[in-house]
């Protein structure tokens, strides 16, 4: 009897369950809305009764070893949501998670990490990051996350929260930009989704240069605005991705000085843009690293599939614990 | 028979040896010129030749367990000292020392590591971090040095270099001071001892406030003059260590998002200003660092002597390994 592990991808719209396999092949997949639910409690029993047919599917609950769930403000330590913004369920309270599903699972081993972490050991168990014992997995999108292993462990800190390396201060003082932590400067501000997006309109005001983005509705454009400019060779929307790689770079070279990892790896859309920008972030990296450490790392594209990569993630943190 | 341990710490002047017990007392103790041997040999022979006596006044040889020996350039991975800049026997060279210590002393288990991470295992064995698992140490001394501690392990990266610190970047672009790493904008290069007497010379002369300062030759002012001025309540030598403690209290914010430590400790001649750097680093800290790190984190002093701090350090690295 194979075992598997079931991987849940809890995001602030949808749950996306997965029952995977040992080599990171996900056996069978279901889905419900995470915000239809007024309580954690319904929450959890939508869960379980979506759940039911796929894992009787690969055998029954006999062959299901543990569950990893990906979320939001989770804690590692304590398995639960703590206080997250974006689920109703969750946005004003402290939920223990992992212990509900597990009650409801015949007791099986759960554990909750957040996104970027899983994504870090999704990458560690089935990605570019097999058999590394110190990488920094940073992810963008929405916003900037990261997940960072060090020993081969991931690093969770005293209370279960570190890894916030999308805020870290990238721009001091009051010129720096607003971020949604209500800090100012952080590099989530200049190098998520949005932050690109306010790169664009920032740049379109400065220069008259000829671009694409012109045409658009520039309070509207958004990342994948510039994305499909950069790839038609639009100067300016290249000069985006300058501007970021450099940012990013330049951060990585402060988390060298740090955790000396052997490799940084991106995830996300923008790390979907390949060399646009890999170049700057390896140049400003190059540029700004302590000689020590100049040559040693190497900067990768996850090699995990973004439709399935966050719910692989999070059932790689089912085979850490089973 | 008591189990002792050896540690060693080798500066750019001394090197001093102690014989310490499992309680952290330094039962028997010795020392050599670093500099005065042409040759890595004849520095080891000169430390088994000092060892000897203090050896047989502790029971002889079978009742150490261990050496521990913390130095500049040190490879914890490697048991090496690798081109140290102010080491003649080591500057333009790779020295195996730990191999070679060990074989001339029976071939006991032998570590190496850097100053700052001696001094972080030093403060977990027998100093402020007694069970704590995750923590940051500060040394602040002729540079800002530090020992990561996550998961109860030392954090030493994929090349035994992580822990650099005191070369993350805190002012950006060309107005950042030049640092002794040939870079620009180092928190070194503002909190270590020749950074505060820059930042002394900076003050006095952008403007005219009465300090008792200005009575020395500006291109000769230490922090060690700072601090005695500081200390007789001179208002321009508080400010000079108001702005060193809300740098440092900025890059702990940074420190916090990375390993989410439950304490930073600080160690080295600007500590034992007290709360004169102690409340700016606190207060720069709970201003910039991100609202769920907010209150966590502690910011203490070092609790073991200065004088034998490094000693203690180097030795706590040889109960990690026997």
């Amino acid at each position: 009897m194979k075992p598997y592990v079931i991987g849940l991808d809890l995001g602030g719209t949808n749950s996306v369950f997965g029952i995977v396999d040992a080599r990171g092949e996900i056996k069978a997949t279901t889905a419900i809305k995470t915000g239809a639910y007024a309580t954690a409690e319904a929450y959890v029993d939508a869960s379980v009764e979506a759940l039911q047919p796929i894992i009787e599917q690969v055998g029954g609950i006999e062959t299901i070893k543990a569950m990893g769930i990906g979320a939001p403000n989770a804690n590692y330590y304590k398995g639960t949501i703590e206080k997250a913004p974006n689920l109703q369920w969750a946005h004003d309270t402290i939920v223990p998670l992992g212990q509900m599903f597990s009650d409801r699972l015949g007791h099986m081993p759960v554990a909750l990490t957040n996104d970027a972490n899983a994504a870090a050991i999704g990458e560690m168990v089935y990605g570019v990051a097999r058999g590394m014992k110190n990488f920094i997995m940073i992810t963008l999108g929405t916003g900037v996350g990261s997940g960072i292993v060090v020993n081969g462990q991931l690093l969770y800190g005293h209370d279960g929260f570190a890894g916030e390396l999308g805020h870290v201060t990238m721009v001091r003082g009051e010129e720096g930009r607003l971020c949604g932590c209500g800090r100012k400067g952080c590099l989530e501000a200049y190098c998520s989704a949005t932050g690109v997006a306010r790169t664009a309109r920032e740049l379109l005001a400065k220069s008259e240069r000829p671009s694409t983005l012109r045409t658009l509705d520039p309070e509207a454009i958004t990342s994948l605005d510039v994305a499909l400019a950069a790839e038609k060779g639009d100067e300016l929307a290249k000069e985006i991705y300058d501007f970021t790689g450099r940012m990013l770079g330049e951060a990585c070279a402060d988390f060298a000085a740090f955790s000396s990892p052997e490799a940084f790896i991106f995830f996300g859309g923008m790390a979907k843009a390949g060399e646009l920008i890999m170049r700057p972030i390896r140049e400003a990296y190059d540029a700004h690293v302590m000689p020590i450490f100049q040559g040693k790392a190497r900067f990768l594209v996850s090699g995990l599939d973004g439709a399935s990569a966050a719910v692989l993630g999070a059932s790689a943190i089912g085979w850490e614990i089973q």
